[in-house]
């Protein structure tokens, strides 16, 4: 193996591939980045046994072959190489190191046989479709935050995908949920899509995703099966496991008969729970909100602190009621409305509550209230 | 109290008031600020026994009067109540609240009595001088980084200010070490600092004192005593108890007869010392120089990761040399060198090696080597 490639399009790919590998693992050759030289092109591979990145990074290849080396370490030097730096990577004679050279460095990194590297099987995929980096954006951003994180409740620990109709219309629909809130989103249902079966994509997974959509403005080519599930860009392709498990029915948990609606500005509904909340106990930072006919009031006390109260108008024209809501889910929510105006749709003080951006019904929030 | 003020002049005193107030401490008073109202000002002070604050800002006062009330709440709400907005704060009819209302947000805190807030005894101060914003800056960034962290060597937790002559010119130094680096910084001595004692300012307060010289470019008015010390700012007054310890007699550490000299590129120097540490072992970050005519040769060693080798060009004369260094120390020392070159002054392997800016002589450096 033997190539020159430019350093920024090595760091970036690195970058991609590092983050996939676990910094603790007591298997030696998952701390590896598997490199394979060959047709003007380097691959890069990495793999934590449940998720698998590819990358490819065009380079003048002068031998082709394969090794693999310490991921961390290896970006760690690509990092620190001047801008602009020609990256020259070998392997000694004995085919036992990689050898990294640019300019007046030289760097030898032990490495692992490439055939150690273990090679995520395969399958077969049953379905395909095309989904716009801002479509998979808005699935993943709208919902992440209410992935669960106990790990007793794995079937929780994800995004649960879906192919569902809405008022008719088939919808590609992803959910999350961790018990005390729910986020669903959708989108229109894309070609290839239907009949597709209903998966959840692991935390991690959905993390690394993200951060490749914001390097793309392209559509990501998606594949999946029931056991697996595919993000191909440019020149990266992500292969996740997907969990093993059943989605709760989340459509019991989104009340129908809610009719108490409260309209208010999004940003400064934000900003007053936030410095009501300043008040609240660390713990349970609750806040309560009392709703009468055009106007909000934010309360919140503490024991030790002491009280906050601030005043919003607002558009409600039902009976008064009184409501507490945990401060940091309800900022999670308004944080991820864009529009103007949200919309509260309440029952009563211990029932769910809905939360819609006014102008946008592609995604719905349900809140569980706390007692205040 | 009543009196109503400009909420970002008010953040401003909070924030440096609040980072003297400790998270935990087992005296619920020494959470509080105290506050007092008096003559178109609102005077802020907070103390955690050792250290204490006073600011002051300008405020329209309808009622004098004082009060105290928990720092980070306070400095929490005053951060997310809107730009420009103006702060009226009052207390309760009981005086056991303070009241802060902003537009229509308004918020009870609860109070502690002023009278039980502590008072650091003033004392005398046997000595005053004035030092520059500039050279107060550069004597304690280019010593803390040196400042022990060992508790059980109080004595070295902290900066050692003293006068002294320096080739028979009175100079005020600044030093730090942790027994495997030293660091000295001097300036000419100012008016009034003559016959000081020496003493030794501890590292909490050295990071206060140094965040309120990054807002002023004003002389800073210096007093002290051998158990006290005061620094006055335009509106802030910092007076810090020192460390009741003997500094030990640095000057023997620093070696005179080191005869090797290298000078080399500072900023090339400190990147090939980075990028060549990448490999080295997570602990030791051990980095080797093998210096002969013309040239240094970094390189680190790693059982488990690889080797590094990285060359450059140097000015030395001697005969070679294999020195090994703590990277991490090394770097400190380069990253606080403003000049092009860096000089290092060398006898052997094992003995402490002098580091200096080569166009600037009010620092010098000590760095015990490694064995590698």
């Amino acid at each position: 193996m033997q190539l020159t490639i430019e350093r920024s399009a090595l760091l970036k790919s690195l970058g991609h591939v590092q983050s996939v590998v676990e910094r603790r693992t007591t298997i030696p050759i998952l701390s590896n980045v598997k490199l394979e030289a060959h047709d003007g092109a380097l691959g890069l591979n990495a793999t934590d046994m449940d998720l698998e990145i590819a990358e490819s990074v065009a380079g003048e290849v002068a031998q082709a072959g394969a090794s693999t080396a310490p991921a961390h370490t290896l970006f760690d030097i690509v990092r620190k190489l001047p801008d602009g730096a020609q990256v020259e990577l070998s392997l000694d004679t004995e085919g036992e190191r990689l050898v990294l050279r640019s300019g007046r460095s030289r760097f030898n990194l032990a490495c692992l046989p490439v055939e150690d590297f273990p090679v995520m099987s395969s399958g077969t995929y049953t379905h395909s479709f095309s989904l716009s980096a801002a479509d998979l954006r808005g699935m993943i951003d709208r919902t992440r935050f209410a992935i669960s994180t106990e790990e007793t409740r794995y079937y929780l620990n994800g995004i649960h995908l879906h192919a569902t109709t809405s008022d008719g219309v088939p919808v590609l629909r992803s959910v999350a949920t961790d018990g005390h809130r729910l986020a669903r989103v959708e989108v229109p249902l894309p070609e290839g899509a239907a009949g597709m079966p209903g998966i959840i994509v692991p935390r991690k997974t959905v993390g690394e995703l993200r951060k490749l959509i914001d390097e793309t403005g392209m559509d990501v080519a998606v594949s999946l099966s029931d056991s697996k599930i595919r993000f191909a860009f440019d020149d990266s392709v992500l292969v996740s496991k997907l969990i093993d498990g059943t989605f709760p029915d989340y459509e019991r948990v989104i009340p129908i008969n809610n009719d108490k609606i409260l309209e208010v500005d999004c940003a400064t509904l934000g900003k007053a729970v936030d410095r009501v909340s300043a008040i609240s106990t660390e713990k349970s930072r609750a806040v309560k909100m009392t709703v009468e006919k055009g106007q909000v009031t934010l309360s919140a006390n503490s024991p030790e602190a002491g009280s906050a109260v601030e005043e919003l108008e607002a558009s409600f024209d039902a009976a008064p009621i009184e409501i507490g809501f945990n401060s940091r889910y309800l900022l999670d929510i308004l944080g991820q409305i864009e529009g103007d105006a949200v919309r509260l749709i309440m029952a009563d003080a211990s029932a769910p509550t809905i939360l819609r951006d006014v102008t946008d019904g592609s995604a719905v929030y349900v809140l569980m209230p706390m007692r205040v």
